[in-house]
């Protein structure tokens, strides 16, 4: 009840199966408010969700919380904005490996990202091999989660951002491009890389260099070697 | 009998018990072979070898083999020191993850260390995960097992090798460093980074700059990010 209150995202509500009985009025409660807010409700056995609960103590109900909190991508370019020196942002295009997500938001708070941007869809979210990967960084790095990222993109063009984006067919190497000035830098999939459609809207696309034979780095890595790079840069400016 | 014939790194060998009817004369032999490699064998049920086979066609016979071969440290070094160009080796105090390994491998691949050198012991060997996750990239990087990591680096540096360490502490940050001439990286393990005795030896240590809360980089994003920096100076240095 306190979690639907405090506006918290709830994945799933199981509540126990009433047999007939008279349902208790809290868990009724429980589901009117779940059905408004449009969270997925299912009805089980009493003993589905004793084996569900590690305590066992459920009071006939267990809700599916997301592990961690987004916030609103508004927020997040007002928060950046208004601090001092240049915002720079990260957004991730669709990546599909928890461990890789957990390990990009330890990149971003060690390189003083000021925010991570994901898709709403085809893409993981923050849940609970996430937060281990992220070794607590993800109690740190504010993420938003946005329906389209092309419109993030034009929206945050219009605030003077400049839109990097890493592509492995660029001709300008990552360390030869300037990160200067509000940033927001685009890293792709594991798989497919940033898409083509994202990368038509890029300023600049930069490659990471590849001198052997397979032709990929861990996503994670690819964006640790790049933003680290952009950190350099924007440090050493920081410094004249 | 190909593979031991071969010379391939056999872990174990698994035959099917004979219940007392007389043996097939191949399995005798590669029970002989195997003896005198000092390779462990294992007497088993048939039914146990058609439950690990996954087509089921096994002879008798079941062999688990290294998923990849490693190189002699010292056919490494010479191989190396023979190229054309300052040679760039890698050694990895202690990884404990699969995964990383492969990532590293990759890494290797991409930015074009000519080696990479682990630990016989307390180390994550060259098995099928990190073949997978390497994508490919363990059939192009050669990798040593060395039994004491001491004794590498002390030949390493007799053949004119710089030695530098990765360490959280360091005064100096990756990427002020000079990683000119023949070169030796040390990447710290997951949890404990690079062990004090090694990090005693070496001429430099750098660390990675954390501006956030989290005081640590996957391990593999860190080799990742202080490898691609000395790619670039090395590099760089060759077009000068």
């Amino acid at each position: 009840m306190e979690a639907l209150r405090a506006g918290r995202t709830i994945n799933k509500i199981w509540v126990a199966s009433t047999d007939g009985s008279r349902m208790d009025p809290t868990i009724g409660r429980i589901i009117a408010m779940a059905r408004d807010q449009g969270i997925p409700l299912v009805e089980v056995p009493r003993t589905v969700l004793d084996k569900m609960s590690s305590t066992r103590i459920h009071q006939g109900v267990i809700a599916q919380i997301a592990s961690h909190e987004y916030i609103e991508i508004d927020e997040m370019i007002e928060q950046t904005t208004q601090k001092d020196g240049d915002p720079f942002l990260v957004m991730l295009d669709s990546l599909k490996d928890s461990y890789n997500l957990g390990s990009v938001l330890r990149i971003a708070d060690a390189a003083g990202v000021d925010g991570v941007i994901i898709p709403r869809h085809r893409s993981i979210g923050l849940d609970a091999t996430v937060a281990k990967a992220s070794s607590g960084a993800i109690e740190y790095v504010p993420v938003a989660r946005v329906t389209n990222l092309s419109r993030t993109i034009d929206d945050l063009k219009k605030k003077g951002f400049w839109v990097f984006g890493t592509d492995a067919s660029a001709e300008m190497t990552y360390d030869k491009a300037n990160y200067g000035g509000p940033l927001l830098l685009i890293i792709g999939s594991e798989g497919e890389g940033v898409h083509e459609n994202i990368l038509s809207k890029c300023d600049v696309t930069v490659s990471v260099p590849m001198d052997g034979h397979v032709n990929s780095l861990n996503a994670a890595v690819a964006a640790g070697v790049v933003i680290f790079e952009a950190r350099k840069q924007r440090k050493n400016a920081e410094h004249k």
